[in-house]
């Protein structure tokens, strides 16, 4: 058995637009932001929807890779990669602990190892073959 | 005053990926898929964290806009669309009742009417000039 949740809804920024961007997304949810992990994330002080809900993320980006994408949290990286390609996810690159996956819509999305104390609030569990 | 939220995280599937994208999303999360508003839209049963939370749907859009977006759920879109203005986004369009805007970072987003009976929920308070 092992559990998964949406974690992070992830805003790509482009780097010159990242410092402006904090702002925008802090101002538009209300939130105060809050660097993270360093000069490429900011995240956004609480959780969306109450606990349990996902984290709104900054990342700077190259331009070309502006976009938003979801993270999934989970305790067994390769159990839910493995139980994601089932449903037809690929594998696109492995980063340290985190798996880039592509959905079978094209959207690509990352499984990442638990991050927050919280964990496994609103998580879901699922049967290992 | 009125009163705004994260509404829904949409999904953009590109149309010859929809129905398949519909089951992959839904298997990932562990949630039902019900169609919704016709055949271009799909949204996955409950809440995102819970009560208040953000709803995860799917639609379909031409192949050149496949990407997520977020969608702003408010009691007041024309105060809405003039504080996210005043925050730097600028309006793209309007859809009957929707206003589509960009962000300073470049992302598209939506500003929509009420839509969910647990309307205002986890929404933030913004007073009016």
């Amino acid at each position: 058995m092992h559990r998964s949740r949406l974690g992070t809804v992830v805003i790509d920024c482009a780097e010159e637009e990242y410092e402006s961007g904090v702002d925008f997304w802090a101002g538009l949810l209300g939130k105060e932001a809050l660097p993270t992990d360093g000069p490429r994330y900011a995240s956004l002080k609480g959780r969306v929807g109450g606990d349990g809900g996902p984290l709104i993320l900054m990342q700077r980006v190259p331009p070309a890779e502006r976009a938003i994408h979801l993270d999934i949290e989970t305790d067994d990286v390769e159990a839910e990669v493995s139980r994601l390609e089932k449903l037809g996810a690929r594998v696109k690159a492995r980063i340290d602990r985190h798996v880039v996956m592509v959905a079978p819509t094209g959207h690509p999305f990352c499984v990442v190892p638990v991050y927050r104390r919280d964990f496994p609030a609103k998580a879901t569990e699922w049967p290992d073959a």
